[in-house]
């Protein structure tokens, strides 16, 4: 369970914008702030059985958008590529390590 | 006019697989093949005016897709990091340039 709470996670982060209003609201209160789906039921107005079914289509929807843009699995591979540039960085002498840092910096962030 | 053609080209590689078949089949017909309107509807057995319409939903959709995810936007500004990093490779010793310059490739094949 972990697991999928992990990668739901990892994939709403890439791919919420394209998710609509209610499967963004949906994923937030049951994966970000660990309502249950009867208590997402309540609070939404509608019946425990229409959560679940808009929560399973929005996982699918993410799966879904993986696949088709692998913009997560990407995103792991190029971390890998920067933890091993940051090694080689660090036996560099200190001007050139500082420079090579804060370009791999801007990098990270553009990520 | 060459700007536009350079730009959906641009966003057509990051976004491709989240269009409809048809949008992919006209896009790829007047982008990338140069057919006319009126060739790509004598090909496809429907009016110049319904591919006029399907084109513009499709540019519709690849320039809102940009909006919500900035794909195009962030892989560009990271390719200008990267010049920098080359850049500095180049002032390196051998050994360690090419230990740089491996994976500053691994990277750019993720991106």
């Amino acid at each position: 369970m972990i697991e999928k709470v992990l990668r739901i996670n990892a994939l709403y982060d890439f791919y919420q914008p394209l998710l609509t209003r209610r499967q963004q609201e949906y994923l937030d209160l049951y994966y970000l702030n660990d309502f249950s789906l009867g208590e997402i039921a309540e609070r939404c107005g509608v019946s425990r059985q229409a959560v679940y079914d808009n929560l399973k289509r929005a996982e699918s929807a993410l799966e879904s958008l993986e696949e088709k843009l692998q913009l997560c699995r990407k995103y792991e591979a190029r971390r890998q590529v920067m933890t091993l540039l940051r090694e080689q960085t660090a036996g560099l002498g200190k001007n050139e390590r500082e420079r090579f840092d804060l370009l791999l910096g801007q990098l990270e962030n553009l990520d």
